[in-house]
């Protein structure tokens, strides 16, 4: 006889990915937590419930993600998101799925570094008190997509924070611009995606006022500094029904 | 018959130094602020009472702040404090005297930037995830003082924020060091302060663990940065009895 | 009877503008240097020449400067150019002017800010070894251009010297662009252009091959930045007839 | 019968170090290099002369590596070294060592990376230009010495050019310090050593003058970063006899 907990079954689906393999790694690794399925291409999903799995970990690709997302709620199976490319109208359809299952919990974030999930929220905070604000995003140069996507997600929070604090468009007086300079506009936000080889996954978050400027700047330089927010997910989304987005709630 | 309020009635000390003119030019453009008296070496106190003045504002140095504000809180005179070198026991000796003056307000502040104050607080609300921090702060090459107020503010509230959390001290392995390359340590906190010609007043946290680090930096461009947080003080402590220190709770 | 030498005559054009201001205090403070004709819009370029002027400094506008240099050439006065917009295109109209005139000497420098010149020589000398290389280039929001002259005239050092060593295009894996994510494509270098109140003017210059990056940045805080480079500009034109592009040459 | 070159054949002391076996995979990988000999603690530096290697690469600790080249040298043996901990005595030492075996090439490098040795150079050019300069290096917190070996060939370069130059010391008003603020002094150039976890290995040169500042940034994300400099030494060592120090002379 024992007061200790049951261990969390965790099932992760796209196991042999880069950021698959890692999160397998650490949920072996980890106190309280037991892997019982790794799925990927060619698998089926059915391996997760077969193995009872509590939460389904998802980092596999845009493409796949809400078939995979779909078939969890209704198997009444948790679920922790790390796939990108959560598109507000993605948003509302797993949170119409989830409203006949409501005793499920699904958490999507667009980043699990402790660092991206403050740098986030200070930005958000400080929107409301600088006139200016721009984002540079700078990853290595096998990345798909541009601009990542902390970095929308950073933008959305700071344009809904501007909005509600009744700001007006940031200053800017370009007349001649070559084609790109000023970036993608992202709800007013301008956001720049830089590419390089050496880097690994970066973003600086630029406020300005008169005479001074605020910076908050996240630098990954290794997949390893995702896994204590995974594990923080995991742990949390099995007594968080509903949907969760974004990792700054749960710290 | 009118039911505007009646302007403040503002006294500045230091007004001849380079941050007493920006605030006296500040407060005679600002709505709602008149400005009575403008002190400095060789002028009386005095005046500031004969003017009636409800606030002063001290941006004096080290040696003569603490006479400055022990005649205010007598004569029953709010103050905003600029002038650096407020260590904890000065800050206990300012809250004694005002328990003998209860309706008095004093707010004392390491900088009056948004952005710095910011800065601050973001860094305390990121110490606990850290097991790494470091400050670095950089400053024209006249600057007397190293390291800077704001610093020695910042480090302070990320020493309390770490004790809070329980956490140790930061892990360093240096065996042989060329003496001062680590830093000044405050609290168990190191803080670098460099000096360059060119440079005005800049600082940067360093937040570091696994795989990541999140940094935060302010920079100031012009003195004119710290004047809306000035008049922000200014209109807040004489609604504010009692001691204020920093200019976070005011935003 | 003495060996000093006579003074060099100097014209301001523009002298009303932010630069020019700069630009009179600077030559009339100078030792060797007489102010001797200052030209704003209104006024007849004829000014200069009364004045007997051996060097006009241009800091006006893209639509006027050629007609302005076109006129300098042809009166036989040296000319040093601060104002942006000079094109391959515009850089060999000159050339040909100065072809019938060849006592004439013409600098024309996108920034005259020594840091600025070593920021652009650096960025020449490392192109050959980074796979890697994008520009990102930060101002205050009232500048009408995207990107600025310095970010061009860097964008071509780095794409000509890249040719000279055989490398093909930089590493971009992008497929799906909000468009404008990627910057600029000037000669194949991604250029990125920031505009932020408080901020006055930036460049980065980052470079990356496996594993690392370097990075190159200046900041300019002043306009007083720039009076250094272009006294060196008056003092080295009178003796360097043709047309010399880049402060790198003089420093 | 061919006119291909025969490999070098080379010995790598150190090897099972971090650093150590990252070299007997490059070298192993490289065209026209033979690995011959992996030698470490507890083995015999004759391996590497049983084996005919004409080059030794010695990633060891500044207790041995001295005896190591010493013995390298009177075998005939080229020498690559990565140890940290080059002194000028010490360097005086090996010098003299060569003067009897004109034949042997020793290249001693800070760093191997190519981004750092362009940081270097770049501050030896820059430094005449400058009347302010500091160095501010960061790396994780398990590193021994502060401050890295890159920081101090730096200063070392840098002090070099500004007394080459007739420049005089730094300006710097600092009257009030908590000690070790104002970092370590070579030479009378100012060197903060930065230590905190998620860091590799970085190092920041910052030059100032009135109204801008420039500032040259590596960033080594990955031991891969240094092979390229070290297969560059191998190639040249065994035609460059007598002492290299620094890789800068090879690039």
């Amino acid at each position: 006889m024992t007061d200790e907990k049951e261990p969390i079954r965790v099932g992760v689906v796209g196991a042999r990915g880069r950021m698959g393999q890692e999160v397998c790694k650490a949920v072996d690794a980890a106190d309280g937590l037991d892997l019982v399925a790794m799925i990927d291409q060619g698998d089926w999903l059915f391996n997760a419930s077969d193995a009872a799995a509590q939460v389904v970990v998802d980092f596999t690709t845009p493409d796949v993600v809400m078939d995979n997302l779909h078939w969890c709620i209704e198997q009444g199976i948790n679920v922790v998101v790390g796939t990108s490319g959560f598109t507000q109208s993605r948003i509302d359809r797993v949170r119409a799925w989830l409203k006949g299952h409501p005793h499920v919990g699904v958490v999507i974030a667009p980043n699990f570094a402790v660092g991206a999930v403050l740098m986030m929220e200070f930005a958000a905070r400080a929107a409301r008190f600088f006139e200016s604000v721009e984002i540079i995003e700078q990853h290595h140069p096998r990345k798909l997509d541009a601009p990542s996507g902390t970095a929308i997600s950073t933008a959305d929070a700071i344009a809904q924070a501007r909005a509600a604090a009744g700001l007006g468009a940031v200053p800017d007086a370009t007349k001649d611009e070559v084609a790109g300079a000023r970036g993608a506009d992202l709800n007013g936000i301008r956001v720049h995606s830089v590419r390089a080889s050496g880097l690994v996954a970066h973003q600086e978050v630029l406020f300005g006022t008169t005479g001074e400027t605020l910076t908050i700047r996240h630098d990954s330089y290794d997949r390893v500094s995702f896994m204590p927010g995974v594990l923080l997910a995991i742990r949390s989304v099995v007594e968080r029904p509903g949907l969760t987005v974004g990792l700054g709630n749960l710290l």
